[in-house]
């Protein structure tokens, strides 16, 4: 019943929020309120249980912690009630996505590394929890991948899933690198939008 | 070998040949004998199989069973024989189909609620296990998936699935718990379909 | 550490450059150096790591196998070291990968059947262990999956997977199977293109 626990069912929220507010706003489907919800859902625990399956790490958290679904319907109540809020506050649901991917990548890191995993597996399954809820997402409302998207975005998570690994390596303390490497991922992801920051297209010759 | 059994069984060949049709009628694809089977395939075990390995309920069904193969086997079977039959008898699919997300959606709800996990938990691995098959089949063919349609469907599978909990919670009988409980999801589908009514769209402010 | 295990790996380079130059590739999409990586990845481990988590089979190999990851890094750094090479050579590419889902499908079934399911499941977990990388590969890149398209593929790997299948049962040496079932997937898949062979289309009737 750590601070961490709080921060992840914050982030849960979030990330539904996200989820279903692209469901809403995709006007050529019928989006009722159950795809809707549907799809925040899926978009706040799709990472995380692609991470715990893939480790064997049962029970998947929200299967048996059900604070991850009242989490996820405190996400949806919210969508539902000040949508024209969330719409004109673009710019806070940002900062509470960044801050979420922040929390998923250290959590996932953190997970993974217990579950005693080489280190770059725990890199890539930490990326995985904070990014995969949103490729199912956009794969589901048939819309191109974020990860395929211009803004820096999943490559700010893995710099800090490193950055845990490698503090973790040297014993930092284990609430210090949780903020630390949290913090890098959300700074990266800020600068790179501020800046309109992208890692160059990969180009093949003609 | 009780009668679940068998209605189980009957489900996955329902649903392998509402797979089935759907690969044969995207015009725009090639789509042999073995790609319309595979859909079938995916579509008949995709939601049960997604339910039992977020429950880390092991072995999979149709993995240790192979009886639920054959059933596959039978609805390619009747696809490939009767094509013109199952085209023309439009309404015997849906009825079956019906059926199927029926039974399927309570033996979800039990297995996940044997499995002890919560009941919010049990009612969306219990709706997952009816609806996610047909989620996976409409994204290989790049359809809209049918959660994001007019008609009621996802949300008849989730009232079966709470009517079933909340019985359970009273201790009504099993086998009438799946009766009523399953009843409930077919006449919600076909009350919904016979009068076309649909949730209302989730409207965000322009 | 035997020379299958080899064989593997060599088959997850050709899948990872496979994946990474289908994103490479995609000029609508903003595909940087990461995305191109991450593409590979999903492409060389998807179909492998399914097989895994439907077996209930723990730990899944490129989580507890650093070497896997290794030869993943291999894939992109060919990919970016000799772009312009690989598209002249695409006969070149197009031979590995055929021995890469040789080699996948004869893994795959061997896996499965000494998980001790039956040999349907066998069958076609070997086959999914070969061709689901590229169907999740080709779902986030938007194009249409290879089990779509004309060439016999998918199909070369089920008929691999039950001449193994078939052999074992005849308590036919391992070494040699391996051998020669993972031969009869590369033949049939070289005669199909070479000549042009693809299974008739599904035809509905008017």
């Amino acid at each position: 019943m750590d601070l961490s626990y709080f921060f992840n069912l914050a982030g849960v929220t979030v990330f539904a929020v996200s989820g279903a507010l692209a469901a809403a706003e995709k006007k050529t489907y019928h989006a009722d309120a159950f795809s809707v919800f549907f799809t925040g859902f899926i978009t706040a625990i799709g990472g995380g249980t692609l991470r715990d399956i893939t480790l064997g790490n049962y029970p998947v958290s929200w299967v048996s912690d059900s604070n991850v679904l009242w989490a996820i319907f405190a996400g949806f109540a919210i969508t539902f009630v000040f949508p024209r809020f969330l719409i004109r506050m673009k710019t806070g649901i940002f900062f509470f996505d960044t801050v979420g991917i922040g929390i998923y990548t250290v959590i996932g890191t953190r997970i993974s590394l217990l579950s005693g995993v080489n280190p770059f597996a725990a890199a890539i399954l930490g990326m995985v929890s904070a990014v995969f809820g949103g490729v199912i997402r956009d794969t589901l409302i048939n819309e191109v991948p974020m990860i395929f998207r211009r803004e820096i975005y999943a490559t700010a998570c893995l710099a800090g899933a490193i950055l845990y690994i490698v503090l973790d390596k040297f014993e930092v303390n284990g609430s210090l690198n949780t903020a630390v490497s949290a913090l890098l991922v959300i700074l990266v992801r800020m600068i790179a939008v501020r800046f309109n920051l992208s890692l160059p297209k990969f180009r093949l010759p003609e």
